[in-house]
């Protein structure tokens, strides 16, 4: 195992009614003027939007409000943020929503209390001061909502990178799973693609010796496999939401990934998808990690094969352990299709024609230098037969 | 699922030299006059504590020492360690040892900001208010490095009791398995005794619907029963140490225990005897869980069945699950004496005809009422019948 530090001072409150005790929350972790950031009509609908504001209007705390955030979230909309938060000396920013706002947020942030534009954050500069920030959560997903990262799209060339840092981890976030009930079937589902992934980011390691770790990331992936279906099957499946909720935190807190090296190639060739197609994040990467996994497979079969044996209930072909390790790509792809999400580039509506200029992009776009991977180190030419295993 | 909250504030420093670091970290949360609090011979022996004391010289940051912690920590030295941090004007305490050490320094913590008798915290009243708290970590163990946790043993009567809240928590944790590869064996085994019994104590459940934290607790257990023998046969196994140390923290921060009741029959039943016969306290546990475990098996025998077959790898019998629950509470007693755990009272030095005795305390002593136990409500004949098991 590897040195590491964590340290990971989210407080959580979970449950039914959570919401409720925004105000309070907003109040122990010292707003006195705050930004609320949300996206669109949902939680403007489900009243939960007003069940924020009330409870602020209670507590006698004042507030600004910022709307409009999109799937993908974009930094046109980061700038106008940090300008209201300097004009109106904003303190404390809450992101009612999902990945992409409490994303949106936390770039407002860090943007709000620095000097230069905040997008540098984005080319890899490590965030070490920002505004505190709390989060209502809408939708099990991202993690953001218990992890120092954030993804942005820049409207400038539309490339969509990340940034890190602890102090954008939020100081509380609510978890409803009720309030997650709500969300039509596509997107539940692109959510639990999304955990997946980041627990196969993580899985993918080149270092020996992280049983604990690697335990840990397959129990993750374990309960998504039982609970997945359940909520897809009965959206108001509480208890399921409720398991999916904690495992969504969990799978990106980074405790399941501490003390190893992690691959974070699909999410990267997926962000160019996302970037230029707009498809949502979670449909991206069901049709790009079957693609990756099948291409970096050879590397480490034994490490393939360990997770179709304990993850997907494969029998371990000793004399062939890359017939195993194959079963347990297939069994994930059947598990995305199963929960109705796309399966190829048709299905995304990305276009073969395009497969030169994302993998370029990619492998150079902004401030990469050519290579990406941190499982294998893959260059233009093995991110264009990534994406070709897509068509 | 249960509503809970959760909030872990622990920043971990974990890896080879991390406790070169603790004077970094004593002043990044504060500290400007520290009480270092340790135990016997061996932090001293093996440089450690001339390591953390260096450290602190050359921050420039003064410290007083109070060393003598045993095994089963005592009330009188605590009111000794409260005289000194109020006549010192202590604001830092620093433990440098293993859960022993970690917990009297909590009880100082909290006594020495409190008006009262720090005992009053060990009679149910939870703690708000502490000085901050480091740790540098000796044994993977207790936990208490990452837990509001503490237990203490009085004088006065000779009760163990614990105590808890998030003032608690350690502001940092330093965790450098290689400190603990001078362990004896039996110590080792104690501490791998102890973690089992944590993530038991949280799998006893009358909550329903728990599969990520049911999944999180068998992955700390299978990593344990993976780890364990690999520590025990080479004590200088640093990645089998490191995994450990990772799943000891992970077994007791309580993420893997939320939203869900627990059980923690056997740690109050183990009480009785390290209070009354001071010996290891993961030592009594591996004597005291599979009794308690035999007689509260009824109560819900899938639970035991579903442990059996996830962690222990037995086969389920689907005409007799009985006999599958069964079969895996013997896989973990044969467990516990494989590393070398005693498996009887004559073993543990514990005596037939102090039963009455053990078992009216355990369920009358100090402030108890009656009865014990959050998986099956438990009286004093069945703790005695439960003790009887041990023979």
């Amino acid at each position: 195992m590897e040195n590491f530090t964590f340290y990971a001072p989210t407080y959580f409150v979970f449950g039914r009614d959570a919401e409720k005790e925004t105000a309070k929350y907003v109040k122990r972790f010292g707003g006195k003027k705050v930004l609320i950031h949300y996206g669109g009509g949902s939680v403007i609908r489900s009243g939960l939007l007003a069940c924020v504001k009330d409870g602020l209007d209670s507590a006698g705390i004042p507030y600004v409000e910022l709307g409009g955030v999109q799937p993908n979230p974009r930094s046109g909309l980061v700038y106008e943020g940090i300008e209201l938060c300097r004009k109106e000396n904003v303190d404390f920013i809450l992101a009612v929503g999902g990945g992409s706002t409490i994303d949106s947020a936390k770039a407002i942030a860090a943007g709000a209390v620095y000097d230069g534009d905040f997008w540098d954050y984005y080319q890899g500069k490590i965030v070490e001061e920002a505004l505190p920030i709390g989060t209502v959560l809408t939708i099990s997903a991202a993690g953001s909502e218990g992890s120092p990262d954030s993804v942005i799209t820049n409207d400038n060339g539309m490339f969509k990178r990340g940034a890190t840092g602890e102090a954008l981890r939020p100081k509380f976030t609510i978890l409803n799973p009720a309030l997650t009930q709500t969300l039509p079937p596509y997107q539940t589902a692109c959510g639990i693609s999304d955990i997946i992934a980041h627990l196969y980011e993580r899985y993918l390691t080149n270092t020996k010796e992280v049983e604990v770790t690697d335990r840990m990331i397959e129990a993750l992936l374990l309960t998504m496999i039982h609970e997945g279906p359940r909520a897809m099957e009965d959206a108001n499946n509480y208890d399921a939401r409720a398991n999916i909720m904690w495992a969504a935190m969990m799978a990106h807190n980074n405790s399941c990934g501490v003390g190893r090296s992690q691959d974070w190639t699909s999410h990267d060739i997926e962000h160019e998808l996302s970037a230029l197609y707009d498809c949502a994040h979670g449909a991206g990467l069901a049709v790009v990690m079957p693609a990756v996994f099948t291409y970096n497979m050879e590397h480490n079969i034994m490490r393939f094969a360990q997770m179709a044996v304990r993850v997907w209930g494969c029998q371990m072909d000793f004399e062939h352990p890359e017939k195993t390790a194959k079963a347990g790509i297939e069994a994930l792809r059947q598990f995305l299709i199963s929960i109705g999400m796309p399966k190829n580039f048709a299905e995304l509506g990305a276009k073969e024609e395009d497969i030169e200029k994302l993998a370029h992009t990619a492998c150079y776009g902004d401030v990469r230098n050519g290579t990406l991977g941190g499982f294998v180190e893959l260059h233009q030419d093995d991110v264009e037969n990534i994406y070709r295993l897509m068509i």
